[in-house]
C-alpha cells in the first residue's frame, strides 16, 4: 500500500465524484433529441473490478528484491488493482479496454520511489535486468503513452512519480520555482498559493495530471495565453535515464545549439524519468476575471478571437465554442432560475428579435488578469472588437460559472459509456487561415463517418489557446454505439471516427496534437506531421539514448520506425 | 564571381563604410584615460590582400564539374578572396588571424545555389564525395562557427545562400511568411515591409546577418521582447541533408514529441542546411517611440527593469547600460551642440546638483509599439516603475538617436584593432536574482586578467532581452594587447580574457551565450552548460543524422565529444 491516491480504476476522477443531470432539466431531451438516446433508460454500470481476470505478474525475485531494498516494501507493490490503475490512461479506448478486461500486458509491478536518488535506483535496477520503465503521473493521458506493448517479454516497471509532490524552493525574485515532477495540479497550486504564487496552469486534466506528465506531453493549459505553455513555463528540468541524469539550470533564454530542453519536452518517458522542474511562477493576479460574450456565427467568432490575438492586448483566456457546443453548454445548465451565471433564455428571445439565427450562435469566455485599472483596459478594448464582429457581452456571471465548472466535462464520458454512447476528444492547432477549413472537414469526415457507420452522432468545438498566428480547435465528439448483431466492435466504430479525424486535421494543415500528446494513438500520424526526414531525427535522438528500448517503448513513433 | 556581395575579408560590413571619431571629441580623450591608448598616433591598417599566402583549393575535379552542372557555372567559386571570406566570421579571434594571413585550411570551393533543389543537389554531391559542406548566411559569426577544422583532408565546401533571398508568400490572414534562408536583414525588411508587414528581428548584427544564419545560432533582436527570440519567430522551416528534407509546416503550437523544430534551431549546420524559414510577421506599428532614462545606479536600474518585466506592459525594448557602457556612449556623441538627440551635459549639472554621483549613472532605452493610446498606456506605466527606483525620463530625442546608430558599434571594433586593442562581446542570459552576481563576478573577472596579462582593459554591460524569469547581460571589452618583448601573442592574451568571462557566466548561473550561438569558441564550456547527460543525448542526435561528420564538423559540441 502506498500514500498516493489514484483515479478510479474504470473512469475519470476519484470514487464517489461522477456526473449527474437530476438538476440539469434540458440534458436529457438534448441528448435524445442530438442522439437519440434515451437517458430514463438506464445505463449499465461498471463491472465489479473483482470480476476481470488480472494476469499475474512476472517480476523476476532478484528485481523485486533490490527494488525492495531501493526503495522500501511498501513502495513496491504487485496488487492486481495497483496494477490495472497502472495500465491504461484514460481515453475513451483505455475506458473500453478496462471495463471488458481488455488486459493483454499489464504492469509487473508498481514502484513508488521517494527522492531522485531512489528514482535513479530503479532505473539502474531495472535497465539491468533488461526491464522495461514506464513513468507515470496522474494517469489521465488519452492518447495511450502509459500502456505496454501487448507483446511485451521483458518485465514491465511502472514507475509511479506520485511520492514527488513537493515545491522544491521558489526563486521570489525571478518567479522561478523548483518542484518534483510528481506533483498534481491543485496541490501545486495550493504550495504555490500559500507563498502568493501560482503557476497559471490550468489543463483539462488539472486535478488529476502531474506536472511531469504536462512537461513529458507538452501540455498547454486554459490560460496558456497568458502564462504560456508549459513549453514555455518549463526553464530548466531534471531527468533520469540509466546512469545518468540530464540537469538543466533554469534559465530565460539561451543559445547553447538544439535544445536538449525541447527534447525532453514531449518525450512521453522515452528519454527517461523527469524528476524536477524549474517553472515560471507569477504573483497571485490582483484581479481576474471571466467575461462571456455571444456572437451571431462561428464565422465572426473565429474573426473576432482573430482580432484580438493581433490586438494591443492579451488576454489570459480566449475561448469560443461553435454553435453545437454552445447548445450542448446550454443543456448542462442548472435548473434553478436566477442562479448567479446562468445564462438566461430571456437573452435568446431579445436576440431572436433582433433577427439572430439562434441555432449559429456562438459562446465565448474572455479572461483578464492584471490590476483593476489593466483589466478595465483589457476588457474594453476587447470589448471593442467583440462588437466591431457583432458579438455582444454578457458579463461575468456565466464566466465565474464556467470557472468554477471547467475540469467538470470528464465525468460526463463515464456517464456517457454508462449508457453505451462513447465520447472522446481530439484537438488541433493551426495557423487562423487554415482553421475554418480544418473545422469544415473535421466535421464533414464525422458525419460521413457516423452515416456509414449507421450511427447517430454528435461533434462539437470550441476555439482556445490563441497565438499569434493561430489557435488551438477542440473537437468533442459522442455517439451510442451500434450494437445490433453484425456490427463491428464499439472501439473499431470509434477508431473509425477518430482517425477520420485525425486525418482531417492533418490533411487541413494542422498538427495531429496541439496538447494531448503522441503516444500511441497518434503516433500513425508523425510522419505526415512532422516529415519523414523528421520522425528519422527523433529516431536517432531516442535510439541513442536507449537502444535497447527499455524506456517507454512504442509510443511516439509509428510502429515501423522503432529500432 | 557571383552577385551575392559579402563583408570585408578583414573587418565588419561593406568596404567604405568605416568607424570614424573625427566629430566625436569625447572619444579620443576617453580612450586615452580609460586605457591609455594615444589615438592620435594613428594605427596600422590591415595588410593587402595580395600579400596573403592563400592556400590552393583541394578540389576533386569530378565534384567541381558535378557540382558546375549542378548549379553552373558561375555560381561555382574557387578563387582566393571568395574562399578566404568564407573562411571566417567576425569574431575579433576571427579578425586578427584573417589579417595575420593565418589560413591552415580555407574552404576549397564556394557554391552559391539558387534554390533548394540545386541545395539538395550540392548536398548530396558533397556528401556522395566524402566533402564537408558548411552552409554560410551572411558570415557574421563571432562563435567560429564557419570555420572549417584545420586538419580536415576531405575536400570542404562552403555553401553560401545569398542568392536565396526571396520572400516567397506571405500568409495575411496568420501573420506567417514563408521566406528563403539567405536573405540578408535588410532586404528581408524591405520585401515585407513593401506589404505593409514586419519581423520584428533586429540583432546588432542585422545588416550583414541571413535569416538562416539568425535561426541556425538561435539569434535574438533589440526588439525579441515584444517579437520573440528567433526560436519563438519561427513557426516552420525546411532542412536539407543528404537524401533528404526535414519539412516542418507552419504550426503555433504543437504536441508531437521532442520538438524537431527546436532541435534545427540552433543546429549550426551539424541537422543540414536551412533553406526556408516559416516565420511570425507583424503589421507595422501604427506608433513606434524609443524613450532614454537615466538612473541612479546600477542597482537601482536592474530592479527597475525587472519590474517593468512583471508589470501588466510589455514594451518592445528594454535595455540598460552600465555606468561604464553608458561612459563609453556619452564619450561617442557627437560634437555640435543642440543637435535633436544628443544628451545634453547639461542635465548632469541638474542631476550632480540632485545629489547624483555621476560616475554611477546609468543609461536606459524602452520602446513602445502599438496605437498611440496603447503606446501612452505604457509609456505611463514604465514612468511610474521608472519614478519608483529614482530614475528620470530624458524624452524621445536620445532614443531616436539609438535607433539610428544601432547597428554601428561592430565598426569601432575593426577600428580599435587598427589601433592594437583587442575588443569584443560575450553575453549571457540567467534568472533576475542571478544577474547582479554574475555582473559582479564577471567585471572582477576581466579586471584580474588585465592585471595578470599587464594591460590596461576596460569592460562594460548592459542588460537587454527581458523575460519573465530573467534577462540578458551582454558585455563588451577591449584591451590594448600587451606588445613588449616576451609577452604572449595577442590571441592568447584575448582568449585569457574571453575564458575568464566564459566562467564567470558559468559559475554565476547563467549559460554561455544567449543568442551568438556556442560554434567552436564557447564548445568548451557546453558539459557544463546544459550537463554531461546533455550533451550525450546532443551526441546521440547529431551522430545518428550525420555519422560521417560531413555537415559542418567541429561546431557546437567539445572536441572529446565528437565521434
Amino acid at each position: 500500500m502506498t500514500e498516493v491516491q489514484h483515479q478510479k480504476w474504470w473512469g475519470w476522477g476519484v470514487e464517489g465524484v461522477t456526473f449527474t443531470h437530476d438538476n440539469k432539466p434540458n440534458f436529457a431531451p438534448f441528448v435524445l433529441d442530438k442522439v437519440g438516446l434515451d437517458l430514463s433508460l438506464g445505463g449499465t454500470p461498471p463491472p465489479r473490478f473483482e470480476d476481470l481476470e488480472v494476469p499475474a505478474p512476472r517480476l523476476p525475485d532478484a528485481l523485486a528484491d533490490e527494488l525492495r531494498a531501493a526503495v522500501g516494501e511498501t513502495h513496491v507493490v504487485t496488487g492486481d488493482m495497483e496494477r490495472v490503475v497502472h495500465t491504461y490512461g484514460k481515453g475513451i479506448s483505455d475506458l473500453v479496454r478496462v471495463r471488458a478486461g481488455d488486459l493483454p500486458r499489464v504492469p509487473d509491478v508498481v514502484v513508488y520511489p521517494g527522492d531522485e536518488d531512489e528514482v535513479r535506483a530503479v532505473v539502474d535496477l531495472a535497465d539491468a535486468a533488461d526491464a522495461v520503465i514506464i513513468p507515470f503521473g496522474g494517469g489521465s493521458n488519452i492518447s495511450g503513452s502509459l500502456t505496454p506493448e501487448p507483446g511485451e517479454t521483458r518485465p514491465v516497471v511502472s514507475l509511479d512519480m506520485g511520492r514527488m509532490n513537493k515545491v522544491l524552493e521558489i526563486d521570489e525574485t525571478s518567479g522561478l520555482a523548483r518542484v518534483q515532477a510528481g506533483v498534481l495540479g491543485p496541490d501545486l497550486e495550493e504550495q504555490l498559493g500559500a507563498r502568493g504564487w501560482t503557476s497559471g496552469h490550468q489543463p483539462d486534466s488539472f486535478r488529476h495530471s502531474t506536472l511531469g506528465g504536462w512537461v513529458a506531453t507538452r501540455s498547454s493549459g486554459m490560460q496558456s495565453d497568458r502564462y504560456g505553455d508549459i513549453a514555455d513555463i518549463t526553464r530548466g528540468l531534471r531527468s533520469v535515464l540509466p546512469g545518468r541524469v540530464v540537469s538543466l539550470r533554469p534559465l530565460p533564454s539561451t543559445s547553447t545549439g538544439p535544445s536538449v530542453r525541447e527534447m525532453i519536452i514531449g518525450s512521453e518517458g522515452r528519454l527517461g524519468v523527469i524528476t524536477e522542474v524549474w517553472i515560471h511562477v507569477h504573483r497571485l493576479p490582483e484581479k481576474r476575471l471571466v467575461v462571456a460574450y455571444l456572437y451571431q456565427s462561428w464565422g465572426s467568432a473565429l474573426e473576432a478571437m482573430r482580432e484580438i490575438s493581433t490586438s494591443d492586448v492579451h488576454p489570459s483566456i480566449t475561448r469560443v465554442s461553435d454553435p453545437a457546443e454552445t447548445q450542448f453548454s446550454l443543456s448542462t445548465q442548472k435548473a434553478q432560475t436566477g442562479i448567479k451565471g446562468k445564462i438566461s433564455t430571456g437573452i435568446f428571445d431579445l436576440l431572436a428579435r433582433r433577427g439572430w439565427d439562434l441555432d449559429q450562435v456562438c459562446l465565448s469566455y474572455v479572461g483578464y488578469e492584471g490590476s483593476p485599472k489593466h483589466v478595465a483596459y483589457q476588457r474594453r478594448a476587447v470589448g471593442r472588437i467583440v462588437g466591431r464582429h457583432g458579438g455582444i457581452p454578457l458579463g461575468t456571471g456565466p464566466g465565474a460559472l464556467y470557472d468554477q465548472k471547467k475540469f467538470d466535462t470528464p465525468y460526463i464520458r463515464d456517464f456517457l459509456l454508462d449508457m453505451g454512447a462513447l465520447a472522446d476528444v481530439s484537438e488541433t492547432a493551426a495557423p487562423w487561415a487554415r482553421l475554418r477549413g480544418i473545422y469544415e472537414r473535421t466535421v464533414t469526415a464525422a458525419r460521413a463517418t457516423y452515416d456509414a457507420l449507421g450511427v447517430r452522432g454528435y461533434i462539437m468545438c470550441h476555439l482556445s489557446h490563441s497565438y499569434h498566428s493561430g489557435a488551438c480547435l477542440y473537437f468533442t465528439f459522442a455517439f451510442p454505439a451500434d450494437d445490433a448483431d453484425g456490427a463491428a466492435p464499439p472501439l473499431e466504430q470509434y477508431w473509425q471516427l477518430k482517425s477520420a479525424i485525425q486525418q482531417s486535421f492533418i490533411d487541413g494543415g494542422g498538427t495531429l496534437s496541439h496538447h494531448h500528446g503522441v503516444g500511441t494513438d497518434h503516433a500513425p500520424w508523425m510522419e505526415a506531421d512532422i516529415s519523414e526526414a523528421g520522425v528519422e531525427l527523433m529516431v536517432g535522438l531516442l535510439g541513442s539514448a536507449d537502444p535497447h528500448r527499455r524506456l517507454n517503448p512504442g509510443t511516439l513513433l509509428p510502429a515501423h520506425r522503432e529500432w
